[in-house]
């Protein structure tokens, strides 16, 4: 893909209308990326206000009566997406009709038992988001290189699927197939749960002395991030897809009071050795976890210490583009108070060496490396 | 402090030698960074290897049987901290001894109980450390701008407060007093247990099915990254510190037990209001925590896409410098199977017009920012 958003070579591959109906962060986010791509975007929304910011943003024009979309997409939340399908399959009977809710299951569930005719319905999800909501969030970046998981079924046409998949491909994601089951207890295990466990861990911060919560650090900031996440969607989402999160957090549970057993009695015959299989099963499950290019593996890093004034970044990654180096990840670590911070690179293992004496040859202090 | 690791105008305050007794990850660190400021470094180890490994670092030299430190500081494992403590004591009548193990309370608690005179002993505990252990993982930086909480009391002179208090300065820690209860409690609220968490949570990806990781986002990965850590050293953490260990996990445990329940009845009256408060009390308790320079509300982040290609990131950064745009925060998000990669970069806020116009001006593509 090219600066200006769009990719060498390769035309927008979704033709005709496309119908966006909730012009929230999602919605406006995929109308924001078609319309780089020059494809005509329809909004609708039940909210005029957020219609109209959505249009001002550049993420499409508004929808008219007269309007014949080959693609409708249903950015709506979780709570009403069956009611917006079945609406938009009976209003626009030649158009493939798809929806980016979170959760697959229930929404189909309920249009099956309404008897809806699904022929031309293909669920959908890309994995992606933001901590904040609303049109005025939206960005069309989100979705590049994210998984974009779309559940077909037997009466699923090649042609209808092709169209959805365009759509990922056009916002630059990468389409996924699973069965709404998978999904859902997918969703669940990676996306929800962690959710819930970083809400009730910041939770726990409320009634804490200020002093105790000054020796945070970016182990306990990492590990409650997304505890930002708004509270209107979360509760649908959970609430769509309740069984199977209720399903991991009493494994959760389960595990959370095999250890505060534990714990409690660490003199007893096991309990030290269950402690630590405890963090070594963490070992193994957080490495099946894929990284960046889903190959952590091949990357190495180390820490180059960087003073906080203007200009010190822009030296570092200057010197690191003359010795050619191509960083696979970065991460700018600094302290409360502290008067530099440490920045974190990782580059492939095969170029590590040059790396670390290129940087040292030009006078950047660099710690050992995490080459072991 | 200059890039060569010495602070302008200042010279290193602690005089005389510094035993050091274990040459681990911390000890050998502190080693590290002494030796850069000038300072008489003796170490000892009872792993002969572990020991000529940290001298051959560069951490200090074998302590030899003359040596009269004038602080010995007790880098060993926590189940051995009161052991070690007490034959310092002994073994070096005019010298203060300290420890940086992360429990306060337990060895305290184990040395009056053997009736040790514990006026020359203060017990102190970086906030520093990393995934890795040993001494080929030390590096001299890594305590620079975090907290380094002494544990004085009643008996503790002031002269030997100033001496643990230089250490930590000489570091670039900032030392902060605590009783060691507050600490106990502290490091359980905003360390153990988010490790505990974070383990817990990584350890339910074992058995799970490698297409249901692929969905793996940024937030789950932020949530378990430092289920990396080391089993050996846990265990004897949480082991060490268990009773406020246990009073957290049980209260989480609580919170959990709550959610599911509403989780399982969300039609019941007051479920999705309590699903909503638990996300919302994880918004107000995250919010708590202190962020870079404690005051993470002063900066706004905006986006800019960048190629996966060297000299990118020299040349944002390079622009940035041009523009006089002090960096706060930077974050690299790259997603498997990316061609290009978003670059969230922090700002203070009365800078983000310049600094997004400035770019812009320059052919940088930037999305929405966060200014709301």
């Amino acid at each position: 893909m090219r600066a200006d958003g769009t990719v060498p070579g390769r035309i927008s591959r979704v033709e005709g209308t496309v119908r966006i109906v909730g012009a929230g962060l999602l919605g406006a986010s995929i109308g924001h990326a078609l319309m780089r791509a020059g494809v005509d975007v329809a909004l609708a929304d039940t909210s005029r206000s957020q219609l109209r910011l959505a249009v001002d943003y550049g993420a499409g024009r508004a929808a008219a009566p007269g309007d014949a979309p080959a693609l409708v997409v249903v950015c709506v939340p979780p709570d009403v997406v069956a009611d917006v399908v079945e609406a938009e399959l009976r209003a626009h009977p030649d158009a493939v009709v798809t929806d980016v809710a979170s959760v697959k299951l229930q929404p189909l569930r309920e249009l099956r038992e309404r008897g809806v005719d699904l022929t031309r319905y293909i669920g959908s999800h890309p994995m992606a988001g933001r901590e904040r909501g609303g049109a005025i969030s939206a960005r069309s970046d989100i979705f590049v290189g994210r998984p974009w998981v779309i559940c077909r079924d037997g009466e699923t046409s090649a042609r209808d699927l092709a169209l959805v998949e365009s759509l990922a491909l056009d916002l630059g994601a990468v389409p996924i197939e699973m069965t709404p089951e998978e999904h859902d207890r997918s969703v669940a295990l990676v996306s929800h749960v962690p959710q819930v466990v970083a809400s009730l861990l910041a939770a726990r911060f409320v009634p804490a002395a200020a002093e105790s919560l000054e020796l945070a650090g970016q182990g306990v900031r990492d590990t409650t991030r997304i505890a930002h996440s708004a509270p209107e969607l979360w509760v649908q989402i959970l609430d769509a897809n309740a069984a199977p999160v209720v399903e991991v957090l009493d494994a959760l549970a389960a595990d959370l009071a095999e250890l505060s057993q534990a714990l409690r009695r660490t003199d007893a015959p096991g309990s030290r050795r269950a402690i630590a299989e405890a963090i070594r099963r963490g070992n193994v499950g957080v490495e099946r976890l894929p990284g960046k290019h889903g190959q952590r593996r091949h990357f190495v890093s180390f820490v180059v210490m960087i003073d906080d004034t203007a200009g010190q970044l822009g030296r570092l990654f200057g010197d690191l583009g003359e010795l050619g180096v191509n960083v696979e990840d970065f991460r700018l670590e600094h302290s409360p108070g502290a008067p530099l911070g440490l920045a974190e690179i990782a580059v492939e293992r095969s170029i590590l060496e040059t790396c670390v004496e290129g940087l040292e040859a030009r006078g950047w202090r660099i710690a050992s490396t995490d080459d072991d």
